[in-house]
């Protein structure tokens, strides 16, 4: 059994743990929620769990979907192994419907639907404000090569596929999400972080009802009840291999 | 000789008047300033009559060099005649060095000189604040096919050749700068607007001296100075055809 030691790194959301392998991590998910770049904060009892729940679902989904990701497995309800990687400093973001930033860039009414999946980087930098960028600016900041920038699209759209039709077979609709990538020991590109509510907008097939962050972006009522509901439509927790 | 008829549209820095000829229009440069999307405002005498001669000194240079644009002729010191065409609502800018909001959004200092010319798109949408546009987002609004956007592209990098070489024969420093196009009658796409210390970023090739809009922008001087530097180094006014 691999042994936790020391943190590496706190992130809003998540602590990073070393442990006595070197290229693995230790992770465990907190109870706080944080919107508008840090601006917003709330500490939300049940919220660590449902996303390291949640997460771990959906890396093990694509895992059996051949997409390679850093996720090894779930360890407690709040906590999981993974490969260690260096974080590529770009939020990938795919979406299927307008809404959020592109609502308010374009100008064009949430929900409206795209005729082929969007797929846009935004630089993983708090004090810019994580802005959008095009690939031309990706290769003036050295982030990624554009060998690189095509496997995370053709990643992407792959994860984009898979999800898509996962949800969609319960009742929950893929509006958009965001996905960060790392390169291991070996300089193989994985699919990192986290795939949960917090990092998608997932609207009730039927009634467009969101079970996502916006509900605490927005006030639109309890995060741990919205987030339960996907858990569950998911089928439910993971078994704990601890 | 063309005749002046009513007033179509007045921009902020423009005044356009339609002729008893339908594909011509009569253009008329104000002596108004504005920068920060119409926030920061002045009247400064003498920049019409600046911009309108820099403009057609410009746009005639770029007939020579067979760059398709809507300038027909200098009136008098602060009017036009251009060809009547359908703007497409995209500012395309092209940079050979970062400046401006380019700095901002990647956090690089002003004055790093870029590998190779960047192009971005801006949506012309004052009521957005004109935002950043990625090709895909450009199709999503159907603002323009693939097709055009090539064609845009292509011509920008053309006038940036031009204009890069030209300006440095005058010891100026093309930094930026932002182009316009539009649709005439027949469909053909054809370079539009202005090109003017308004439009571009020009700098002292020695000193780095600033002889454009950020003059204004940033309180460095008098405006006038720098964009009568502008014209006496391309080689002062063009001689008033009416």
């Amino acid at each position: 059994m691999v042994k936790k030691l020391g943190l590496l790194y706190e992130g809003k959301a998540k602590k990073v743990y070393m442990t006595d392998e070197e290229n693995i991590l230790w992770i465990e998910y907190k109870d706080s929620a944080t919107a508008f770049n840090g601006e917003k904060k709330a500490t939300i009892v049940g919220k660590g769990r449902l996303n390291n729940e949640i997460t771990s679902l959906l890396f093990s989904k694509l895992h059996q979907a051949d997409v390679r990701n850093h996720f090894i497995q779930k360890l407690s309800a709040t906590e999981q192994l993974v490969k260690k990687v260096t974080i590529i400093p770009l939020e990938v973001v795919v979406r299927n419907y307008v809404a959020g930033s592109l609502s308010k860039r374009l100008g064009v009414s949430e929900g409206t639907s795209l005729e082929k999946p969007l797929i846009e980087f935004y630089y993983k930098n708090d004090d810019l404000g994580d802005p959008l960028l095009l690939e031309d600016h990706i290769a003036i900041l050295k982030l990624a090569t554009s060998e690189q920038i095509a496997v995370l699209k053709e990643s992407a759209l792959k994860v984009n596929e898979i999800l898509t039709q996962h949800f969609q077979s319960c009742n929950v609709r893929l509006v958009d999400f965001k996905l960060e990538f790392g390169m291991d020991s070996e300089g193989t590109i994985l699919l990192a972080d986290e795939i949960s509510p917090d990092t998608c907008r997932l609207w009730d097939m039927d009634t467009n009802e969101k079970f996502d962050k916006d509900v605490f972006r927005r006030d639109l009522g309890s995060l741990t009840d919205a987030y339960e509901t996907i858990l569950q439509r998911l089928g439910g927790s993971v078994k704990c291999t601890k």
